[in-house]
Parts: structure tokens; sequence; C-alpha cells
């Protein structure tokens, strides 16, 4: 939801680009799982989250929180490569745990702060990744990391304290009774001065049973040099997505919050848990959203705007008083203005609907232009493909257009024309004009009982 | 939902009209609030509620219990006004409280008892209202009210009894932290004698940090008097709409109570929580709907129709055994008999569909009426506007429409009439004919692929 | 869900047929109940889950366990006896409680071990009723019982415990506090040797409050002569369906089971809540599914292909990389070849879509079939009936059909063959042809206006 993004602003302060006396920030984001348990042939990044690819929920909320950002991806991940650039990456071409991965991105931490993200936790939000930040730069700070408290802790590694600071990190099974009473858990991501990281990564051991490297481990050579703080952060933010049922679980998270900032910013929902929008849907108040509508992304409602049941929009902006739907599909490149209807079975597609004007049944406008109190009538068609390539229609104001005709582009139909229902229009129509395009009506009188009675002779035959 | 309402008798027993030796009840309704935390330029009553603003509701409710409504408005508010009529209004000009509000309709108060409501309490039923009104009859009772015990008491003031009786009210923020131990909460509606009630508001002071008069208060001034007494209600019943999420959470109540009905009747709900209902709903033991279903107001449903997914229905009856949908639209004025079908992608408007009538497919159908068994083809459009006025099409019985027909109305089409796929037909079709109204077929050989490879060489060029 | 069934091998090992030495194995599935607090005129075990009547997922699911189904059925239900067959059916005349119902299939017995089991329990899975055969197989078991601990134990009988046998079955109107507060509840499916349960129905009394006779009182006698032991299975597949409302849960909790089942097998369901399954669609891993779908039987979808959302599919396979929707319905016969589009408001029946093909907008498609690339525009329909009979239209390879075109089967259009847009076609067209079918345009000018000027003067005057 991109309303009125009240963390516009804060964004463009502390994110994306250096600050004159700002200790420089960097994200490590470790992508090169490959997601086993989602079954899938495409890397885990790569699987989507409110209509696009999980890792890039991740990088744009990191760009706007730090000044670099390094993705640590497996190989062959070219189209996750593709998905972070600009954003440079490294491979991790031997899986040896999570503390090698962040020493693949070694030569892109530079000085300052750096801060090791998951991929698979793409819903962490701006002001949690600040919070670890602002930790880490608490006096005598050398780590800072993020902690949560689940709903069913189960086999998360427990956050140990002591006065405040952290003690240690204990892996599930390695944890007595008394630690596994410990609610606070280790979400995995942490945050430290990029040089003493460096050295602690080199410095892990992987004498474990699975001969990996872990970047937990750092937490204790952290702790012997010097305070261990952490934050806590909402366990719905943190979860891991480690099967398409979690992935599931994420959308839902995700399309919670958005349904909520909706509300907040005074949109009408009737039915919320039954409306799916993109990150990026901008939506002014008191525009109202029936039962069954998916939002694709790059769409903006202006206000009054009535978006009926069971519609589908994307890349479109709706003006105010408007009315889409029941059963309209908005496509990229359309533009509905102020009090313009838009119908049942109707689909626009780079479409700029006029300010009155109505398209309510049965049709498909596709590259047109329509002037505004233009009425389209049901069935209308717009031929704007002829195999190869696509021909814009367009269309005056105050025309009308009689049900089931069809528009062959490239076509202009002048102002207050009209064109007789059941036409095929392949020639522009002049300003006024009244088009025709159809046969004349014929009858053979009792030929219709005469078909019908053979049709059922030939049946009751077999 | 409005099937078999076994409240129907009670309702015209209780309410509505004066019953001799009947102590005169008046429902003062506060409705001025503007609802600020709704972000909307529309006043909080009008905010929509299965479909109709949700002061309807309340107002529909209350009439079906007390003698007479008097719905308390903030200036400027018309529309409000519209809606509740013929109940008067009267406008609160200053905020200066409930106390205040309440003040306004004094000179409505007339004799007998006095209960005030409020417009963002919509969904209370009648029988709570009338519990409140009994209660209030018992022996020595000076002020009888409404408690509620929610699942989160948070801020409201909370209900201190003695002995059962209503000791008194405490807000939040004056409570000991034994008495906000305490579950039972304030909802805030009270009924009691006009003429006290009358009294207490008059005295009421406003020496608070608001410098409002709270309502709230007369119960201690009646409590000086005599009993005060309590009925509680389930808190969803009272839980109020502060909020586009408390109207969210609102119209949920609202839509599983009528789900609950339709299913106690002996409909069957594929899956209930995808199927929006309106108030007014009437559905017939043993239809069948499938998931994604939206209610208009104005339906009825006979025994065993089926309405399948994706459907859209407002104002028409759908006779027994009838099918609708998948993504049928039946719109007002539209009634499908026994045993009719209307197909996917298919809309029709102030039409009669005739018995064991078909039109199933990518059909619009407005202003029509259909004979008895006809069979409407595919991406049949009936031509009911000329842009200006609309028109009726008439088909008679046994009539096959063959696909992609075009009916100009006003036009009759006689019974067993055929008309061929793709006609035009503006002119009446006798009984037993066939009309025709297309132009023949003619084929230029090689002359497609010369197209197509002449276009694709184009494109080649770029 | 029936993508890799893993439990293939096991049902066709333990189930169907005798295997050489095993002891054979009966289920006596109990019928007869009219389901009053239904409210219908259908017998309780007709009423669908899934999409199918309720008796048919018991009896599926009876049929991989056991050698021998028979049905006790009440009387008049012909149907129900229809929609199990070819299992034999016996009638229940007279409704004595359950014990005489278990008692009239007494000669369906046979040898070996019988378990009676409920029309009304349609969600008990095949590895239960293993679990409850294998239990009685125990030695020195009499009776094997199926117990659950629900959420509510409310009024179930309660299964009282002794060293870990049942010691018996106390009715909640006959429990003691203490024996109330057991939470092991019985869920009426037993299991004993076919000639003692003969034996202990025809001993049963009806000596009680209904007189009825009871088949909880053979664990009573079972309990003499020896063991009884119990398998405990999750409460929500033995809840019973008494009521739409529990009907509802019920087909909640199969979709429940049928959405984990796909998201295990590496489909992709953005909002699992939306997508409604039958019992044997069937996917393959990398499938994504977006919001609001619903499956009817026969369902068959290949790797990466995208099902968008408001889509509905019936008994149709949809080939690797197509994509289908939004609001796209696919009709039984229909197969979508790879990387082929049918697009929004579109209905194929019956028709073989060619990979790569394409119908993108309002276009219905009945017995037909569609070449390899070939291009079908908005708005076309196939004529496929006559009023009486079907006809097939057959399309070849890169053909491009013109929007708003009709096809009147039967017909043939050969390859490479281009038909205008608006053309009836009722001849066949030859490879290469080019084939138009409509009548040239002609223009008026000025007239369009007039008209206009007129309706608008005639509307004024009223």
């Amino acid at each position: 939801m991109a309303t009125p993004r009240n963390d516009m602003t804060s964004r463009s302060f502390s994110g994306g680009q250096s600050v004159p006396g700002h200790k420089p920030t960097t994200a490590v984001i470790l992508a090169a799982g490959l997601g086993t348990r989602m079954r899938s042939s495409l890397p885990k990044a790569l699987h989507p989250l409110g209509g696009r690819p999980m890792i890039c929920h991740l990088v744009e909320t990191a760009a706007s929180v730090f000044d670099r950002i390094v993705v640590v991806v497996g190989p062959d991940m070219d189209a996750l490569a593709q998905a972070v650039a600009p954003w440079p990456t490294v491979i991790q071409n031997e899986r040896l745990g999570t503390g090698h991965a962040a020493l693949m991105a070694e030569a892109h931490f530079g000085e300052g702060d750096v801060a090791i993200l998951y991929a698979d936790n793409p819903l962490i939000r701006a002001e949690t990744m600040r919070a670890l930040l602002r930790r880490r730069d608490e006096e005598g700070t050398k780590l800072a990391l993020l902690a949560m408290t689940p709903g069913d802790p189960g086999r998360y590694g427990r956050v140990i304290l002591r006065d405040g600071l952290v003690q240690e990190i204990v892996e599930w099974k390695d944890a007595s009774e008394t630690q596994r009473e410990v609610t606070l858990c280790n979400a995995g991501v942490l945050c430290a001065d990029a040089q003493a990281l460096r050295r602690w990564l080199q410095g892990l051991g992987n004498g474990n049973a699975q001969g990996e490297y872990y970047l937990t481990d750092v937490v204790a050579l952290a702790a012997r040099e010097g305070a261990v703080r952490h934050v806590e952060a909402p366990a719905s933010e943190l979860a891991g997505i480690n099967s398409r049922a979690e992935l599931a679980c994420a959308e839902a998270t995700l399309q919670a919050r958005l349904r909520r900032e909706a509300m907040e910013n005074g949109v009408t929902l009737v039915a919320p848990e039954t409306v799916f929008f993109s990150t990026d849907t901008v939506i002014e108040p008191d525009v109202l959203i029936e039962p069954n509508v998916v939002f694709g992304p790059g769409v903006v409602l202006r206000r009054f705007a009535r978006i009926r049941a069971f519609s589908h929009l994307e890349g479109c902006e709706v003006g105010p008083e408007a009315i889409i739907g029941p059963y309209a599909r908005l496509r990229p490149g359309t533009r509905c203005e102020a009090k313009s209807h838009v119908g049942n079975f109707v689909e626009l597609k780079a479409t700029h609907l006029g300010e009155g004007a109505k398209a309510n049944h049965l049709t498909y406008l596709g590259d047109s232009t329509i002037g505004a109190r233009t009425n389209i009538g049901a069935g209308t068609v717009t031929c704007n493909y002829d195999g190869v390539f696509k021909h814009r229609t367009s269309i005056g104001s105050d025309v009308f257009i009689g049900s089931d005709s069809i528009l062959v582009a490239p076509v202009t139909i002048g102002d207050e024309a009209l064109v007789g229902a059941g036409s095929v229009i392949t020639d522009n129509v002049a300003p006024g004009s009244l088009a025709l395009g159809r046969a004349r009506q014929t009858e053979k009188t009792g030929r219709g009982r005469a078909i019908r009675q053979s049709l059922l002779a030939r049946k009751e035959q077999g």
C-alpha cells in the first residue's frame, strides 16, 4: 500500500545515498539457498510474494535504509542476479554454511557497518533495519542482532540475556531444559563493524556435525570483545520461508499489512480478507472496494472511486467517482477518467476512457482513446491486432457505438458520430455521421419451424 | 437473511404501532458523529454495512421494537436526514458530548420509556432492545442499561454491581486496579422513563477535562433515586464502529450472522466465508450456493436453485431448480423461472427468462422477455438502449436465437422462430419464421497466407 | 489432491482384493440417516462434499482398505443405492437405532473382520481405517474402536480406560462428574470378528428411554469376553455431519487437507484459503495458482502452468507453461497444450487448444480443435449447437481468426488461413485463404448527430 506513505521522507533521509559525515552501511543478503522444501526448479529467492520475486521486497526495503547492498547467490542463478541488478552479486560455489556465505561478500564490506540479511526473510521492515543500525551505534556495542518471540519457539536458537546484554546464542539441540524455556529466539540477522565482522568470519570453525561454518558463531566471538545487544521485532516479520506453506503464510502477512494500511488511510474494504493488493497500490480516501478484488502492480485509485466485486486491475489509474466492475479487468496503460463506468465482462488494455464515458457490458477495448460521455455498446470489440502489429482506435466525445460493433484499427470515429449496432467499421467515420456496416434482414416464413421439426425428427430416429 | 423469519410475528406484535394499554416507547439514535478516524468526508452513520448505510440497519431494527424514533444528527447532514426519513431528526449544532446530544431530542421524548442508541452500534438485535425494555419495566427500576464482556475490556467504562444491581459506572481512567479487573463493561445504551431522563439530562454538568456533558453520568443520578439494572448482550453486537477496520469487523459479524441463518434454514454454502449476503436475501431450503457469490439487495431463491461460483445477484428471483453461473450477473428486475439456465459471462437486467430457457454464454439480455424452452446462443446482445431511451425485446417460446445475434429493440420474435447466427435483427420476426441478417461468405485463395507473410516481412525489417 | 500419491502403492497392497492368506475384511456403512437437522429433502449421505455426494468419499476410502463394503440405507433411498453401486445395500425399514441398523447387514458380514462406519463421517482416512484393523489384530483383542479428543468434548460418550484397555463407554447423560472430565471420546466406529459381532448385535437390548438398539452397547459385551482396544484419530476426521454448518466445516477440513497436500507437492497457492479443489485434482510442481480459483473434478495441471485469478476448471488438462485466466472457464473435454493462453471471459468446452495457440478475450469455443500458434480474436464464437445436435469446428495451425467471427459448425479452416473480423463463416476455408463474410461500411453524413439531437429533444419533451 503506497498511499500517503508517511515514511517517504524518512526513507529519503536515512537511505539510498551517503550523507556527509554519515558512517557508510552495507547490507549483505544471503540468497544462495535452493529451498529444497519448496520442491521447485526455481531458486527460493525468486518465488513470488505480492506478485513479484520475494528478493525484490527485501532489496527495496534494504535500499531505503542502507548505502550499499550485495547479494550472495548460488551457482547458476543468473535470473536472480538480474532481479537484484544493479546491486552486485557474489557467487557462493560451495554450500559451506551461512558463515561461509557471508564471507564470500567480504570484498564488498567496505568501511562502516555491515548487516547480514536473508532472502527468505523478505518481510522485514525498514524501521526494524534502522533499529538494528541504531542499536549497533550504541556505546560499546560490538554486535547487534535481531531477536523475536514466536508463538511456538520450536527449534530456534535461544537468545540468553544477562543484564539486558546478549550473553550467548544456544542452539536448540545444545540447550538445557531451562534454556529451552527461554522464548526469545535468534532471528539470524546481525550487524557489526565491517572490519570486526571480517575478522570473526575468518576465524569461524566448522567443527560440527554438518561440517559447516555457522554465522551465528560470530556472536560468541563478538561477546568476547564487547557488548552484544539485541532488538526484538515481531515474529511475523522474521519468519523464514522454507516451504510453499510458509510462502503462503508470508503472503498472508504481507496482505494483512497492506489491508490494514489501506483502511487506516480511509479506504473501505467490505471484506478485507478477499482483497489482494500489490505493495505499490495507491488508494485515496473514500474509495470503496467490494469483495474479491485483485490488484496487480501499478494501480492508482482516486477519491470515491468504487471497485466492484470480482474485478482485476493492474497498471491503471481510476479517476474520482468512477465505477469499475463487477467483473471488470483493467490492464496496463489504462486510465479511466472521473465518473466513467466500466461494467461486467469488460477488458480495457492501454485505453484512455474519457470523463463520464461508459463501457458497461462484454467489451474489449485495446489501444484505444475514448472521448468524454461516449457510450460503448455491449459486445463491442476493437481489433487492435493484425496478428503481427498493434494499431490504435480513436473515438471522439459524445459518440454512440451500437452494440456488437467491431472497430478495425487503425480507425478514427469523430465526435457525436453514431455507429449502428452490429457494424464492422474499417474506415474512419466523420464527426456527426451515422455509420453502418451490416447486412439487411431477410425472413423465410415457416422455415424456422420446419428446420426445428426436421432436426427433432432426425434426433428421434437416432 | 430473511427466509422463514421466525421473528416476523413477534415483530409485528411488539413494534411499530401503539398497542392499546401499551406504554409508548421512543428510541433516540445519536448519529451526529463525524467519525474522524474513518478519514472520510461522509458522516460515519452513512458508511455502508451489508450494502446500505449503517444507520438503516439500526433504524430498521429499532422500528420493529419502538413506537417512535428520533435521530440526532450533526449540522450539514442532510443526506443522513434523508436516509432515516420519515423518522424525524434534530440537529446538534455544537459537539458538547453524548449527554448534550440526547438532550437535543428532548422535545421528542413524549411519555413512556426512552432508550438512547448509537448510530455506530448498528448490529444491536431486536431481542436485545426488547430485553432492555423489559428490564426497565421491572419493579422499581429507574434505569436499565446494556452491558457486555468484550474479549479485551481495554478502556471501556466498568459496570460495578452490588447484589445484582448496577452500583456505578467507573470510567477506565478513574478506575482502581481492582475495578479495572472487572470484565463487565458499559455499552452506553440505556433506557429510562422520559420525564426522569429529561430531568437527569438537564442536571448534567460538564466539569471534566473535555468540558463535555456525558450521558453516562445519568446512571449516577438514576442510582440515587432507585434501582439501576443491566442486560448483558454479546460484545459483537455492541462493538462500536470508529474506523474502517472496525467497519470491516462489523461487516464480518453481520455476514457471519446471515450465513449461519441461511445454513440453519437448510441452505448449503460450500464455503460460507466466501458468500456475501444482504440482510433481505430470501433463500428456500435445499438451495446450493457455491464459493464466491455476492448478493445485493432484493434477491429471492427458490428450492433446489443452484448458484454457481463467481455469481453476482441483485433484485432478482431465481425459480426452483434453476442453475445460475458460474460468472452470471443478474441485475434488478430479473426473474428466472424454474429449470432455466444462465451461464458464464451472461448479464440479465430487467429480464424474464421463461421456464427451461437457456442463456449460457457471453450474453447481455436487457429489458427482455424470453419464452419457455427458448435457447439464446452465445454472444447474443439485446440493443435496449439508443443512447437516450430504453426499449423492450420480446422473444416467444421454443425460439432458437443463433449465436452472436443482435436484437435491436423494440423488437418481437414469435414462437418457434429461428434466428440465424450472426444476424442483426431490427424488424419483428413472425412465429415459425427463419430470420437472417448477415453477409455471404467470400474467399480469396492464397490471400490469407500472403497477408501474413507480408506482415511478418515488415516486422522483420523493423 | 491426487498428484504424486505416495499412498498409491500401499493402497493397492492393502485394499480392494483378497490377498491369499489374508483374513477378509468388510466395512458396513450406516447411511440410513435422514439428517433432520439438514432441513433437506435429500438423504444426508447424498449431500455434497468436495463436489460429490459425501458417501462417495467414504466408499472410495473404504474400498482402498476393505475387501467388501455393504451400505445400510433407509427406505426410498434409491438414489443413494445407485451412488454406492456396485457395492450392495440393505434397507433398514424401521429406525430402531444404530445396533439395529448394523444387524440389517448381518448377511453380508461373512468371515473375518467387520468394521462399522458412518456415512456422516466421510473424512475418515485410509490410514485410520488400517490402524483400526491392525489394532483389532493385536493378540487377544475382541474389539477395536476409534476414539478422539475433540476441542469441546460436549455430550460425546466418554472412553474410560484402565491399563490402556477400554474398560467401558459411558454415555454423557450417565457419566459422573469425574467421568465427564475425561476428554477421550467415543467416535462410534468399531471393528470386531464377524461372528462375535453378529452374536453381540443379536444380544443387544432396547431397554432405554428411546427404545432403540445402540451399537455402542456391544463394547460392554465385548469387554466381558476379552480386550477392547482403541485407536485415537484426529477429531477433524471423525466430526459428524448433522447440519449444514457441520457440512461446511467438513468441506473446510477437506479443502485444508487438499491445499496442504498441493503445497507440499511444490505448488504455489498465493492465497490457499481462496482455492477450492476436487479430491482428484492432479497438479505438478511449480504450478502457480492465483487467488479465487475453483476446480471441479478431473483436472490435470502440468509443470509451470499458471492459473490466474477467478478461473474455473473442470475435466481438463492444462499443459506446461500454459497461462489460463483471469476469468477463464475450462469445461470437460478440454486440453490446452504447452504455452497456450486462455484469457478473460473465455469458455472452452471439449476443445483442444494447440501448442502456443491463444484465445484471449470474450470467446466461446465448443467442440473445437485449434492448431498450434493459431490466434483466436476477441469475441469469437463457435456455433456448435443447432438446437438439437452438436457439431465440431476444426481450425488449423497458424490461422488468424479476426475478432467477433462466428464459425458455424461443422466447419473446417485450413492452416495459415485468415478470417476477417466480424465474419460469419458457414463454409470450409482452404489453407492459406482469406475468408470474409461481412457487409460493407456505409456512412450518412450528419445523420448521427441528427438522430442524437432528435432523441434528446424527445427526452426533453418527456
